[in-house]
């Protein structure tokens, strides 16, 4: 039986029985949503422990009974594409561009990343650790669990090193869980203007390794583009990521067709990110090497981009695909999931369940987490939302109102 | 003295002070913002008594003293076009229709807006009145003190005069106040199919009267589009408006040129509103009859809509712009004034200063509430929103952040 499973034998004692619940576990197969009405769901220490019909529900006993009216349990939410510990942030550009400055004049005047990376090198651990808890606690207030927190603004050894403190330091002082990417390959850093190839063996020899040996490196990220790398220096840092065991994933083909997707690809990269101008051979490389399509609406909306990925091909050769906020001060000042798998419905047409799935099933694989979180099944994290609804597609539908009632990460109620 | 004002002697004794706060007065005049650093603003009762820089301020006595460490207070925000009164929801046509059923399949089964009619219809006063607090209390969270809410789902005598309870129900159990405007001819319900006239005929000679008579309308709407009213059937409904004493607004030119901008103008409308499809002729009658513009970025965005409202010559033309969420179940399932902000940014190319104009001063404007509120000048209802940020922008350029630090409607903080 698909749903009505156990990893204890009858009369098992749980810690928390939820009945009078709807589910959906999101696990892919004919039911849309995986859904289960009437349902039950037990935890035992921080995992599930069962799951499925309470018409099935096996003699039981449990700690804490949570009787939830009929409301809805999904997966938490997963955000899995950010870059939300930064210093400063570029709202004046932002108004500059909408008073008609260009973008040529704006980086003329040191704006662009390169005012991020001023700015967060400037910054102290504790100021990039209080305003990045501030957006990590307000994914969390609509349900996210677990957050993935790239690096990227320091691009100098020390500074990429303090954001991923900062990223471990928010993992041990914040309630949702945080996975760090190392992406020292974001930009071209001025002293290196002129010699990215420089730049790159730097970031290849000195501080992958060294923040690897400290522990601070759950991925390695990079952005393949003609205004940052080319694939050539990408396929180095990945082949110096996979030498240390470490999973790689790639900012690709945002603004052009640089055959990022199929690099992604030939690396079996977690995941490619963006992909607007991905051509259908991208497309089937990503499907061969089981990498997932993270999609960013943020960022394609406020740059005001046209050009859609390939939804379309994503379906047909079975690409999961995700949705992530890619929360940043310059492209997607947007630290919201929800607006985010809003958003994807008006620009990209993705369902309202691609969307939940694209936050939870597929995201939590975009980060290598699948086996541990992400579905609603036996064995897996307790990491549950809770909400006020009538059915889970109303998590797409709405902008702007959080129907969450509570969230439990482990297990346990976060505040 | 431009900010310098006071309405009492040197020693006067107010209520409430704020000291050590930036100030954006959103008064219009050569300041960005109306903006005053280091300024303070003094309450007396429920209205502000002075407002200036702080080394300005004159001898004085303060029951409560409130140092706001550098935060800015802004006029509270206003939704100032809401259909957030309803029955049921319609996220499963939402859904339908991204998994490609199409609208005419919707509507020959019932959908679209008949769907609301018959939920609202079926719906208990209590039922509609907790489900409109919600998200009264929702966009009270994210700063606004005054939200207009609109009838329009009845489209016959009872549930008209019920929704309008609810309203005037809702501005006696929420914080925020509520503005009510009739909108019965929102639609042709199903029993007039063939007969818009009659219909309006009934509105203009029944509904329209007791509304007036049971004080439960501020102001009169209607939509007028090929697939709802004529220009002659609104300006009948107009009339009696305006010999009831009423003022007008108008749903006009969203999805074709119907005249509609120069009919609200011949009325002296407070409001035209969507105006995607405004000719330079209807957006000249705005400006010679005082109308503000109202934007409604929520269902441009939603509707997958590609022409876009006239907005510079709104600006050439001086037309006061406002943004409002539109809040409704089906072209805008939006609960966020500060989404619809940020979104007029990208979508409507406005600038920051204007999209917060646009929620505070020609919002009030819009409501024919400027005199009243919507600036922070001296006289003015005390609805202030105080934040955590480091300059007005940052309100339009975050999507998803809640920087509300406290709301104070009627010079009382709102919890």
């Amino acid at each position: 039986m698909r749903f009505a499973q156990t990893i204890f034998g009858y009369m098992q004692t749980w810690d928390q029985l939820f009945l009078d619940v709807n589910i959906a576990t999101m696990c892919s197969g004919d039911t849309p949503y995986g859904a289960i009405s009437n349902g039950a769901l037990a935890i035992s220490d921080d995992r599930i422990a069962w799951v499925g019909p309470e018409s099935e529900l096996p003699s039981c006993d449990a700690k804490t009974i949570n009787r939830l009216d009929g409301r809805w349990l999904t997966p938490a939410l997963i955000d899995c594409h950010t870059h939300l510990v930064f210093g400063g942030d570029r709202a004046m550009e932002f108004e500059q561009r909408l008073n008609g400055v260009t973008y040529e004049e704006i980086a003329r005047a040191g704006g662009g990343i390169r005012s991020t990376v001023r700015a967060t090198r400037n910054a102290s651990q504790s100021v990039l650790l209080e305003s990045a808890i501030e957006r990590v606690v307000t994914l969390m207030r609509e349900g996210v669990a677990t957050v993935e927190v790239k690096s990227g603004y320091g691009l100098d050894s020390q500074t990429e090193l303090t954001m991923l403190e900062v990223a471990q330091t928010l993992d041990q002082s914040c309630s949702p869980s945080i996975v760090k990417t190392f992406l020292g390959a974001h930009a071209i850093p001025e002293e290196y203007q002129f010699d990215a190839d420089s730049y790159m063996d730097f970031v290849i020899n000195e501080v992958l390794p060294e923040a690897h040996e400290r522990q601070l490196v759950d991925a390695v990220d990079a952005y393949c583009e003609t205004i940052a790398f080319s694939s050539h220096q990408v396929a180095k840092l990945f082949e110096q990521a996979k030498s240390l065991g470490i999973d790689v994933k790639l900012h690709a083909d945002q603004l052009s067709d640089c055959g990022g997707a199929e690099l992604a690809a030939s690396f079996n990269a977690l995941s490619a990110d963006h992909l607007e101008y991905t051509t259908a051979t991208g497309v089937e490389a990503l499907a061969s090497s089981g990498t997932v399509a993270v999609l960013l609406p943020g960022p394609f909306l406020i740059l005001g981009e046209t050009q859609l990925p390939p939804i379309n091909e994503f379906r047909s050769n079975n690409v999961p695909i995700a949705i992530a906020t890619d929360c940043n001060p310059g492209s997607s000042p947007l630290c919201s999931i929800r607006l985010a798998m809003n958003l994807a419905t008006s620009l990209f047409k993705l369902t309202p369940e691609e969307c939940l799935a694209g936050a939870t099933r597929n995201a939590a694989q975009a980060l290598g987490l699948l086996t541990d979180r992400g579905t609603l099944e036996v064995g897996k994290r307790a990491d549950l939302a809770e909400w006020n609804i009538s059915h889970p597609r109303e998590l797409t539908y709405w902008a702007g109102l959080n129907q969450l009632h509570r969230l439990f990460i482990n297990g346990e109620i976060v505040d």
